[in-house]
């Protein structure tokens, strides 16, 4: 399979349809003051499964083959992608299997439970996922879907883009936060095609640094040991996220465990929205370097809404 | 001034437009479930101040001559009416004067002193509020802006009423929380001319239960030392508020503290959005007596949004 172009995301968009919701784009007047410029927030917190993880899981479990799916749907996860694929995997009325770290928050592990998952658990390391993974699909013979080092699940992941160009032409700048690269990577394809005047910018916690330092090295550098409060940004770019990321992608802004904390603040409380710390990282860059972003238009991909709500980050 | 009409609601509607916001109406596929009913809520937690309390506030402070605006606008209130005088009065620049009890949430004092008010702090007590307030008034002037027992705010507060008709036609109940009674009578006022069909009720904490009590004894029974973390709620019902409820509202239910929070939660968890206890007592109805509000179409009036993110009800 090649690299997705404009063409496999609005098929992607076409597929989904039905299934995923179209989720609003909303303004907040303070933080527009507060960060002197004017950000629209795409709000997959909304989304079902409370993350944008459903469009790429949901494009590519329908993309499989009637005896494929019926073998049911493998993945690994930190949680969001989980819930994702066990969700798609029960719209297509198959059964899905899941390796979860045993640190995963507490919301995310029964949200996979209740949508009638598998779960195996595992050590947080993608040495001890990927193991794990492979003796579940030898024993059942389950599709495997990756959480974003796949085509089939960027050109999903595009789609939120999509649907934000649709609704406000112009931005100068889109931002995501940079996990593995799905997302970004599916954001950097949507854009070069329908805004190419729209300059796309990472956004990723300075303790999870994997993009920054493999777009400065120009080759992959894996994270070691990443320890961040954004749990959904612990895993590393993919050999196929990373060059459309590469030649895509303007810049990786990091940004430090404190300013993702004070951002995921400001968004709960100014805009009564939940959003978990991976989905603040992009309003912490901005809000980190103002002059930087000072009087643009930046769209920003609120990326997702499970939090732990026993206990918050400022509360420590 | 007599009790406001449809007409006296439209005007307030006309007179705010510009000024605060057409809140929008959200479901929730789980919540609806869990239910077993289709419940519309009217988001006034994405209000300007977080609030509803804006609409009546602001139909008052543009409703007074200029000469009397000039004086400044006084009023006394445990919070959301507070920042919303303040903001109404910095609109129609004119200068706000609030007596708040010293056991407001502090997010909420925070917000009163960001729009510029000035704060006289008091004892939480209605008498001791009203001592204060008159001492204000004496010293400066100001017109006196009540909390909800004033027809210009009940025609204000009933603005909501009408934006969610408008969307959501043919529902069968309308539900809001009721304190001093000047959202659910504006609410009540509203439904009963432009769907009279719909039934309306209030929803009230067990812990400050004189709206319920009232409507059982046809007189004014105010709450003695009411405690419920629905901090909005403690005030009692007023003249001008009782008479309208008593004529217009189907009736008044009450719901326990652990119902308020289960609900509450259940709204941030479900649908990613942050209310305040005070706007989960209705869906805490609905909840705790599942079968009386099976299948019906319910719109609920979601108050406000305005939480201490330090000590979340569940944490205890």
């Amino acid at each position: 399979m090649n690299e997705p172009t404009i063409k496999e995301i609005r098929g992607a968009a076409e597929r989904i349809r039905s299934l995923v919701h179209r989720t609003p784009v909303l303004t907040c007047s303070a933080l527009n003051r507060m960060c002197e410029a004017e950000i629209f927030f795409k709000c997959e917190n909304f989304q079902k499964v409370g993350a944008f993880k459903i469009r790429g899981a949901t494009n590519t479990v329908f993309s499989l083959e009637d005896e494929d799916a019926a073998q049911g749907i493998a993945t690994h996860s930190s949680g969001n992608h989980a819930a994702a694929v066990a969700l798609a995997a029960h719209w297509r009325g198959t059964k899905a299997y899941v390796v979860m770290p045993d640190n995963s928050p507490a919301v995310k592990k029964a949200a996979v439970a209740g949508y009638g998952a598998e779960i195996t658990f595992c050590k947080p390391t993608l040495a001890a996922r990927e193991e794990r993974l492979a003796r579940v699909i030898e024993r059942t013979g389950a599709a495997f879907v990756h959480p974003y080092n796949d085509y089939r699940v960027i050109a999903g992941q595009g789609t939120a883009a999509l649907e934000l160009c649709e609704e406000i032409p112009d931005l100068d700048i889109v931002m995501t936060p940079v996990g593995g690269g799905g997302l970004l990577s599916g954001t950097a394809l949507a854009i070069s095609e329908v805004s190419p005047q729209t300059d796309v910018i990472g956004a990723e916690p300075e303790k999870a640094d994997d993009a920054y330092r493999s777009m400065e090295a120009g080759r992959i550098i894996p994270s070691v040991n990443p320890d961040t409060i954004a749990d959904g940004l612990l895993t590393s770019l993919g050999d196929l996220t990373f060059p459309i990321i590469k030649r895509l992608v303007r810049e990786i802004v990091t940004v430090s465990e404190e300013e993702i904390v004070r951002a995921m603040r400001h968004i709960w409380e100014r805009m009564k929205i939940i959003v978990e710390p991976s989905a603040a990282v992009p309003l912490g860059a901005v809000l980190g370097r103002r002059s930087a972003f000072s009087a643009k238009r930046i769209g920003i991909i609120l990326s997702g809404g499970n939090v732990d709500l026993e206990r918050l980050p400022w509360m420590d």
